[in-house]
């Protein structure tokens, strides 16, 4: 194990930095990066991980930690229809951190800049006594628009773009594990995915914009009751949701077998699975579906938007409010 | 003393952020803000902070660390001559923190935002075990082109656009003193105010990028040794600085009898000063200073570009190699 060293980490980040590529007028190397963008409309997130917070290092491989940093914020893009362009790092590391940790974490994070057609343009690293990572995401809007949290209308029926409570699981299975686990059943190993791998819905979420037929979106990073209740309160509604219909893996029975928990629970309550929430203009359901089937996309009717206020879940058992039952949200 | 609620905090800096006005199409509270922007080239720029590493809450009032931590990535807006317009912070806070000291921190934060006419549009906060605190800056570049580290040539006059070393005394003085001093001799209070409460040199820069007699600028934030090394570097030259010309606040010969250093010392090789450096267009210099006299800004030439490599003060006993000598760089 070699400690890090700081010179070694910004020459491995400028070689992979973007210079004298399309839109880079200057890239790392001065006191700004400078990028030229025809006039448009221009997305902007930023979310940070703290160790032992936001992401487990016992479990949790450096590769596929950096794969993550980066793909929850491609996926705060995604959620408003946009096309990531530019990222910058924030790279906050302990003076002990083994470099070949900070090696793999930076090979995850270009591999998955590159499979998203996404450029590292610049950051800062500095010491500290816990590794703080911060990646701020510029991404260009849907041309037709982006989709907010604050469109949708009264009988828009409710979708997600893939499985509920999948990262949930994982991440419990992997706590209970306590990373001694490195073959996972062929069931569990989806949700361990979903925990420590996620994908950005980045390609859906640019379909999804331009279908014409989106009024309301966001990525699922605290748990469907309280995403959803983000848009009921963004839109002025409520929402009923049929617990029949919310799709889970498979691997979701088996994983709350193991674990003795509610499978509900973690498809409702559990964050993290970066999928895609959305509403669809009333009415237009199957032709939303033809759009779908065309592109090639799966997704799930999972419920509908109603006056009032709130997220309800409509069960055998009646109909029961779980608003804001995930995660506290963040900025 | 309270501890924070991340609730109150993002109420506080939700209604703070900037919303519906000029190029915000979409503020906080969505997965993304968005801005509409002319086509036009863009800057970025990202600085972290970390306590006890960058800052000492000993002596550094929480309101003038909201605005030094603003401050300094305004500072790399306007190195480049170009205007900031919009902010993100991620604040990693730990839990115990006290609301107040937030709280003054935002005051600060949001007067220097004010002050340069810059809206914060997004962010996150996290709980960590120690105080990080990132900001990012998106600026527009100077409509006649951004002014780099690379465009230096042989006979360029260097400049610097106020005095030297001021911060790092002010630093020593603080840290000599452990924050018991309360109210400052007269002649050491710019000194302290110089590492507390950085100016960015926002107009400056501006002025300068538009005077079109530019050709290489960077803000001293390692020191001038450093600094302008990067300039050197970045142009494949070298450059004379005359030890006689560097401008120095009265107070530091104060200073370094107080703390039995030496002037040269901090001029050349403290960090933190933030004023700008810069080469003009050889042979270019009367007409410069008219353009300076006009717009009331205060510039000091104090050297020149050569042929070669690194950075060389000359004395009244010759020559010598002060490359690098400040700060260690990062990205």
């Amino acid at each position: 194990m070699a400690a890090w060293s700081e010179r070694e980490l910004i020459k491995r980040i400028s070689s992979a930095c973007a210079s004298a590529q399309a839109g880079v007028v200057k890239g790392i190397g001065d006191d700004c990066c400078e990028i030229a963008l025809p006039s448009a409309s221009l997305l902007l997130s930023t979310d940070t991980l703290v160790d032992d917070v936001h992401f487990n290092r016992d479990w949790h491989p450096p590769y596929l930690l950096g794969r993550k940093s980066v793909a929850v914020n491609l996926s705060d893009i995604a959620a408003m229809g946009g096309r990531p362009l530019f990222v910058l790092f924030s790279l906050c590391l302990p003076p002990e951190l083994d470099q070949l940790w900070i090696d793999r974490w930076l090979d995850g994070a270009f591999a998955i800049l590159h499979e998203f057609n996404t450029e590292l343009i610049g950051g800062d690293t500095v010491r500290g006594s816990e590794i703080v990572i911060t990646v701020t995401v510029l991404g260009r809007a849907s041309p037709g628009g982006s989709i907010y949290r604050s469109g949708a209308e009264v009988g828009d029926s409710v979708w997600v773009s893939g499985c509920l409570g999948s990262a949930g699981a994982g991440l419990e299975l992997l706590a209970a594990d306590k990373g001694e686990t490195t073959q996972w059943d062929q069931e569990l190993q989806p949700l361990i995915d979903a925990h420590l791998n996620p994908v950005p819905r980045v390609q859906c979420g640019i379909e999804l914009a331009q279908s014409g037929l989106l009024t309301a979106m966001q990525d699922i990073s605290d748990g469907v009751a309280t995403d959803l209740a983000h848009i009921c309160q963004a839109s002025g509604l409520a929402a009923v949701l049929i617990k029949d219909r919310l799709p889970a893996l498979s691997g979701l029975a088996s994983a709350c077998r193991i674990l003795d928990r509610d499978a509900e629970d973690f498809m409702l309550r559990s964050g993290e699975d970066y999928e895609l929430l959305f509403t669809v203009k009333r009415g237009r359901e199957k032709e939303f579906m033809a759009v779908m089937k065309e592109k090639k996309l799966h997704v799930y009717q999972i419920g509908e938007m109603r006056t009032g206020a709130g997220v309800f879940l409509e069960t055998d058992r009646g109909r029961e409010d779980i608003s804001y039952q995930g995660y506290e949200h963040s900025l």
